[in-house]
């Protein structure tokens, strides 16, 4: 027998204040994107497996808590990211909308097993896609609001980790010799920032790659002296430009790292904050598969409200009033309305601070206590 | 194989802009929930199955949507309803906390299957419970505010149902003659308002029952008429004075009318609206178990957000503005200071139309078009 109030692992209650700080966090971003003309969708939290699960990678696929479905017998699946269930409703409901489309959610996700880091199995996922297009114009939005969101959750020590997934393919596609390495081993020993083994296969060409890590502007001018073709010269001013545009943070651009999101394009990011231990969010530009099988360009970007809320975030301060019993509906009304939470007591001897209230109403106005 | 964009019978997408109308009410009504003194509080979406069904009667519980969980091998199940949940939250985690204590809560829930009526498994419910106290000036509270949230939402035509499920066994416990019927028998044959069958068993005494529904104060006139012990008086007083206490909105009584919450104590209620089919919300007093196995008395109610959103309440009306290609970063975050949302074109030739956007950018300050 299951006591009473115990939770499978990796589930939890929220409680107040955290309650309401997830509530006015997920609020205050949506808010934010929907002033950048961000259009909210709201996908259903279960769909077929096989729906959902071709939309991830093989690892995050396992990761789907799955069942059979009473109804129709069909293997359905809670999803655990909601990227991909936009990227669907795009390219099939909204097909014949305009590009670019901007779109906005925000929901639970829900996955097999939590990580070290982040053990929870259930999170709150918000985030933005363009869909239509990942040209610089596009990337430079699309980053620039997601700080400019986090930074009106009042984040401290909000920092930006650039990527360029595709670079080593653009290279190695462009002529930059890879010994007897493969692709793969290219990435693999960069991943690694393994000099040694780049140089024992003859792809010591990759090797000042390892160097231009670190802080943005340095890792950018580090690059640029590299034989560069014209299409990755034009990234990396791209990705400069998109720097140059965004308030004072720190960014560092990691150009081979690749965060285990290999289906992103050609940028990618994460996102970092004071008293958040991990990533808070990444994005990137990718292409999502259209049902006649093509691809559409596409730029996003998602943000685990979860972190914040534990880092202490988004509590709101309310002002509550305990109404003593007898208070005119009306005086409580207008309390209310001035912002404050009335608290009725259902007895003669209530007391505010049971009720966590500051104030109690002494005649028409609250005196604090 | 599935087809691309086909989601599992029961379930689906929200679009623009009826996923920001889902959003806007679920804000709007919590937000005067807060206002009131109600702390939110957020359980998981999936505990284990004896947890939830245990709190669940038999009929809903065989309505959980359940799977096996990899990790620990029990029977996990998707919650249903918020209710239980919360009430569990009251006893175990918050059990220590001054009673009446006051929560809120706003999710998803899902089912195995829907109804004729309401087809979808997946719905947003959103709610309240007052957990120490079921008193008259407790109920008066709660049914206040539904009427009050419910208003906020602009719904037209709101009307109120209010119950007595125990009624009928408190009047049998007072000594009304159930003749050769079973207290069973008689609240079958009230609810099927079978005036014949009564007198066939001999619980003719029961008729007059059937004739006190209607208009709230018509009803409670009826009642009191009737020959009722003093307790029975009492619940029909704090009756009259909650309707007294509401703004002028239609309040019916049907004092038998059990609605299938035989769970419910001395009050029950349903809330309906113009352009709404079916209950938009209900609510009751009830008993919640607590680990040691003793009760403790609450009452609350759950709105369903999901008909107030198909009967085209909660739209946000969006000032949005096209910025053309080259707009200043400062002007634009001006204008969304100013409430505007912005677009920002990504091409030369952008139309507003496009974007839904009513107004363009024309030097510093918008242009309806």
């Amino acid at each position: 027998m299951i006591p009473p109030g115990l939770l499978p692992e990796g589930l939890r209650d929220r409680l107040p204040p955290q309650a309401e700080a997830t509530a006015a966090l997920v609020h205050g971003l949506t808010a934010t994107f929907a002033s950048h003309g961000y259009e909210r969708v709201q996908p259903p939290l279960v769909e077929y497996e096989e729906s959902l699960g071709s939309r991830l990678g093989g690892a995050a696929r396992r990761e789907l808590l799955r069942f059979t479905d009473p109804i129709s017998q069909h293997t359905l699946a809670l999803r655990s990211d909601i990227t991909g269930q936009v990227g669907r409703i795009a390219v099939t409901r909204l097909a014949a909308t305009a590009r670019p489309l901007r779109l906005s959610y925000a929901g639970p996700v829900l996955r097999v097993r939590g990580t070290q880091l982040s053990p929870e199995r259930e999170s709150v996922q918000v985030g933005v896609e363009l869909i239509g297009s990942d040209s610089p114009a596009a990337a430079g939005e699309v980053v620039s609001l997601a700080v400019t969101a986090l930074a009106g959750t009042g984040l401290a020590g909000l920092s930006l980790d650039l990527t360029m997934p595709t670079l080593v393919a653009d290279l190695v596609a462009a002529g930059w010799p890879l010994g007897r390495a493969s692709l793969a081993d290219v990435q693999a020993l960069l991943d690694g920032k393994d000099v040694g083994g780049l140089h024992a296969l003859g792809a010591g060409a990759f090797e000042p790659l390892i160097a231009a890590a670190g802080p943005a502007d340095a890792a950018l001018a580090r690059l640029a002296a590299l034989p560069l073709p014209d299409a990755v010269r034009a990234r990396l001013d791209a990705v400069a430009a998109l720097v140059a545009a965004l308030p004072d943070i720190a960014v560092t651009l990691d150009p081979t790292e690749r965060h285990g999101f290999e289906y992103q394009t050609w940028i990618g990011f994460s996102l970092f904050g004071a008293g958040v231990p991990g990533e808070i969010g990444r994005g990137g530009a990718y292409a999502i598969v259209t049902p006649e099988g093509a691809t559409e360009a596409a730029i996003g970007f998602s943000l685990y409200v979860d972190g914040l809320v534990d880092a202490g975030l988004g509590v709101v301060d309310a002002r509550r009033v305990l109404l003593p019993l007898g208070t005119d509906a009306a005086v409580a009304a207008r309390l209310r309305a001035d912002g404050w939470a009335t608290v009725a007591a259902l007895s003669a001897d209530a007391r505010p601070a049971d009720f966590r209230c500051t104030h109690i109403l002494d005649g028409v106005e609250p005196r604090a206590i």
